[in-house]
């Protein structure tokens, strides 16, 4: 990173755009990049551990938060809240780090005051038909919640204008490339790269 | 393209950096993307055709362009010009593909006054000896030559604040994934990729 602090790319996508499975490729595969892990008050799903899919915490906990500023950004989506820590987020940019923020439409918008530089990133399904299919064959969720899924996603698609990039999740592998590509790319910025290009001027 | 105009990428770097090989492979390996053939006053080297390389012209004909508006820059270099044809430019990004235009960093300059939108990327060499011994290795010019493009590579090298990207040819094949990468995170800014959200958007 050249002495720079490191780069905030968050990344926000409909439920059941794929979000998920390509932020953990992303973090493993791309080096220097970490992901942000956020509080919430809602209880743990099967298969998730706290600390490294969430903080769960409680409300008085959460609220405590809220209120000594200690997050980021926070929403409240389906009646659970969820934020990003503030502390954590400072500590891996001075040291350079990039990272990564699975953020909700909302939560995003609030990202822009606290963290003007971060590169909005936007998932989106190819179709409002295959995303209500990977939404069934999931099979998580009862018929009348996917319905809800889907009115949410149309109202999250709407936000779409608030973001620096719309990625089309179609397949996995070319939407895991259009993203790298855009992280790759942002640490070739001149603002990020003008150290590096300063010190090889001065060989000459 | 989805129906916007197409893309104005243009690549800059000190003479032996890797310019031609990477745009040469770039362009065969990104689809849509076609490389911008200059006019050009100085005559062919060996190897070089006419209408793939450049388009080899006499003084004469370059004037004549140059007074009636058809080229969208031109520079003179080592005392031959060198343009880019306006036509060719326009009727490509008419048709929504995105071009590729290896241009001197004199002649980049003034790109931005005709192509503001353009991308503009700079490649450098890893470091000053890395770059003389390129140049010497490539057999091809005399030492005195030879240290007239070093102290002309570093006279362009100042030039790397006006550029949007920075990209350090240390290896060939990492400086052409970013290069691709910068490519294909254009393609997914929000304003290239408006219509396709708002098209999905629509089926919900």
């Amino acid at each position: 990173m050249n002495g720079h602090s490191g780069n905030v790319f968050v990344l926000s996508a409909p439920s059941g755009t794929g979000k998920s499975t390509l932020a953990k490729r992303l973090v493993k595969d791309v080096p220097d990049l970490d992901f942000s892990i956020s509080f919430t008050t809602r209880a743990p799903r099967a298969g998730e551990t706290d600390g490294k899919d969430y903080f769960f915490v409680d409300d008085a906990t959460f609220d405590r938060m809220i209120r000594t500023g200690g997050l980021v950004e926070w929403v409240e989506v389906y009646g659970h809240k969820y934020g990003t820590g503030k502390e954590w987020v400072s500590a891996h940019l001075a040291a350079g780090k990039d990272i990564l923020l699975d953020i909700e439409t909302q939560g995003a918008r609030n990202v822009h005051g606290t963290l003007p530089d971060a590169v909005m990133i936007f998932l989106i399904p190819p179709s409002a038909e295959e995303l209500s299919n990977r939404l069934r064959s999931r099979g998580r969720d009862p018929e009348a919640e996917i319905q809800v899924r889907l009115d949410y996603a149309k109202h999250e698609l709407c936000e779409y204008p608030a973001y620096d990039y719309l990625v089309v999740n179609d397949t996995l592998d070319r939407a895991y490339r259009d993203l790298e590509s855009i992280v790759l790319a942002t640490r070739l910025r001149r603002e990020r790269m003008g150290d590096t290009a300063q010190r090889i001027l001065e060989g000459f």
